[in-house]
């Protein structure tokens, strides 16, 4: 039946290409093209639809069946059957699903790579757009400027906010980029994705919030310090001090102002507003937002990471904290509970990236002391501090074991459990009837763009005569 | 039965305690000894054999069972059911075997701790002893040898092999240090005892002796060479081409030495005929000895080292190699056919140590001629270099993900296959019947010292009449 739908809708086209020569009216013209493209689009999901793919879902009787194909490598060569969980159906990201091996595998090196330099090198093209935008610059590029640019109160202003400007302009492309990275990394799904995105934006504001404001010199600068392994408590001892009064203002700049931000949510106001405006659709078409988690844990976790390396050095850090998260409790409730619609069940999957985020305070907190005590001639006390990031590091080595499990994949006995209890259930048939299109390629569902039911013969916009 | 003979037994110990007060002939002394040693050790035999013991080897009645119990996390606790692939009857090492998961965690976080700082170390101990074996700490030490020191030759001789011979005994001494530790690591079959043993020693000889003889320093500069990780192609540049005929002589001196006295075996022959003037034993009895990969597997893979990082400096270290690499080949040869027979199968597991040495040969062959190139201002050919130790890390990733899973574990493809070619065996029920008495902790071996099998009557030693 297929075939046969497609050699039809090619004849068709044919037509169309003839009917191009001559005078139309502007919008049988575009009714034409519309239709076009959406013949284009039918075809291609034939061609699709035919083609073997080298993926595929497979659904189990059982769970513990589905965790055997899951767990246990299946083919002698371990990159030609690759299993993976399933996502839910509404999670799954297509674009990676039928790729092969090696292309993820390539991908996957290569992100890292990319994300890499960009987290390290990110400051640089900053500093140099910054360099850019000062006053004698922005005169010969806007020569009209100049009257207003000799007003001392714009000067100031200029010269004061405009590079704090130009580097949360940037900030502001960081989030989507990590989300891209992460999406190209070879994923299955998005919530594999998101939470990818969450590290890589960790690790983007530890290093270029934390480090390169306590360390204020040249993103090279920080590079060569952490090449120089043995130095970086000194350093670290010498620098993070001086820093204790500006996280303390970042807390209540940043922290406090992205809160009542998430508690307005201006900017996506702003956002709908245009595009209903705009997009002239039904106006009560409106789509849930659901939480940007890769965008707001990293933020919560590094305001955590303040709190842990400056609560000894600058206590007073400690009651605008107090106030974030307390704050933060409270909005972000209300947001999950009113607002926001989650996409997919996290199944509390990002709570890894919590604990290691922690860790590694903890662990970054003991080095500064360490330095610290060093730089104050305590070797006492240095000496004393010795066994903690031990500890630390045992206490972490443990949950690893005894927890970390738990998140990557379910033990027999609950898988047991649920398959014994769902043996006697009733709606059981009905379940695997429906999992049979649970899982559809939206690149394979039917065109809905415009045309009747009886479509090859009414137009496509309804009643627009020219 | 076993708690009835369990009294019996705890009455004739009774019996004997009394009977120690009075006198007897010696030999009927050191029989009741002997006696009460054995009863002792029985005693202990049924305690543990009424045991519950932590631990129990699971037969399944398929491959594929085995291996969904053994890649599927069991419990919800991840640490309360552990489950392991049964290592040969032989190959198990039983002291481990019940050991509680926490227990062999903590060895398992201990051990490498030690053995880190054993071969980090090492040589601080060995350049003390060293310095004190001076002549003149000779003289004070032992003052009759003062004649015999004076004579020009022998001080010479002392002076020029004393430090050699010291750290020679203290080599010699490594690999049983080696297997102790990994053997308290918390393994449960010899194999992997071995296994790890050998990569302890790899690192042990890579660090004592190439690089303890590149930076011939301190052990403590050398560890300062290592934390400041931006010097290390510089300082290895500078240091390793000065090192060139000292390891060409010593793949001479060390390595060929090595292979003939594995050809003679002179040390385990003077053991062996030690112990058979000194056991009594029937001289028929005569164990075949296992080929102690610990041992040599690091030895050739550490001139395979030798010969990636110096060939370019001094090619005339290669000849010396390809000889010491074609007697190796013959001498092994020979060897594994007619000397030694192995204790356990090793089924190639060995190789992804021999991986791993070569690729980090290569990337340290890298890092030297990056360092050289840097040295000598040829920044085209630093630049050049570049790829090649990204290539390799891309070929090893490659490699791990390609053939490291089949050294893990065997795939589902061949246990199917394996299982449907068993169903249909004759020999299986006999299998399953021998698979019951397989497995016998070696404590709980019945006691074969000595007494007759009436042995409640007959003394111990035979016709000895004091």
């Amino acid at each position: 039946m297929k075939s046969n739908n497609h050699s039809q809708q090619n004849f068709r086209r044919d037509g169309f290409l003839g009917l191009t020569g001559r005078k139309v009216s502007l919008s049988d013209h575009y009714e034409k093209k519309l239709e076009d493209l959406e013949d284009n689009v039918r075809m291609k999901q034939n061609l699709l639809a035919g083609e073997e793919v080298p993926a595929a879902f497979v659904s189990f009787k059982s769970r513990l069946g589905a965790a055997v194909a899951l767990h246990i490598q299946q083919g002698v060569n371990p990159t030609e059957w690759v299993t993976e969980q399933a996502p839910e159906p509404r999670d799954v990201h297509w674009a990676f699903f039928s790729a092969s091996f090696i292309k993820r595998w390539i991908f996957k090196l290569v992100v890292p790579v990319a994300c890499f330099a960009l987290i390290v090198l990110y400051l640089i093209p900053v500093v140099i757009v910054q360099g850019l935008a000062n006053l004698e610059q922005l005169e010969t590029w806007f020569p009209f400027l100049k009257g207003i640019l000799s007003l001392t109160v714009v000067s100031q202003v200029i010269t004061g906010y405009l590079p704090s400007l130009i580097l949360q302009l940037f900030m502001f492309f960081v989030p989507p980029i990590m989300l891209t990275f992460s999406a190209i990394q070879g994923y299955i799904s998005r919530s594999q994705i998101e939470r990818s995105a969450c590290s890589k934006m960790l690790w983007f504001i530890i290093w270029n919030v934390f480090f390169a404001n306590v360390l204020s010199g040249s993103a090279l600068y920080e590079v060569n310090v952490f090449l120089e392994p043995k130095n970086i408590p000194r350093v670290l001892a010498e620098a993070v001090p001086g820093q204790a009064s500006f996280f303390i203002s970042y807390v209540v700049t940043s922290g406090w102002t992205k809160l009542s931000s998430e508690l307005f949510r201006l900017i996506p106001l702003v956002c709908s507003f245009w595009k209903r405006l705009f997009s002239r659709k039904d106006g009560n078409e409106f789509e849930v937002p659901s939480l940007p988690y890769y965008n707001d844990i990293p933020t919560i976790l590094f305001f955590g990471l303040l709190g842990i390396t400056y609560f000894f050095l600058a206590p007073l850090i400690l009651p605008f904290l107090l106030v974030y998260f307390c704050l933060g409790y409270i909005i972000f409730r209300n947001q999950l509970l009113n607002v926001y619609a989650p996409k997919y069940e996290t199944n509390g999957k990002f709570w890894p990236i919590v604990h290691n985020s922690t860790v590694f305070s903890l662990i970054l907190m003991h080095i500064i002391a360490f330095g610290i005590f060093g730089l104050k001639k305590l070797p006492l006390a240095s000496t004393l501090l010795i066994p903690l990031p031990v500890l630390t590091l045992i206490f972490n080595a443990y949950c690893q074991n005894r927890f970390l499990p738990l998140f990557k994949a379910y033990p027999t006995e609950c898988l047991v459990k649920q398959d014994r209890k769902e043996q006697n259930e009733a709606g059981m048939t009905e379940f695997y009837d429906k999992l049979v299109t649970a899982y559809q390629d939206p690149a394979l569902m039917p065109v809905q763009y415009a045309r009747n039911t009886d479509r090859d013969t009414s137009p496509l916009l309804h009643s627009t005569e020219v």
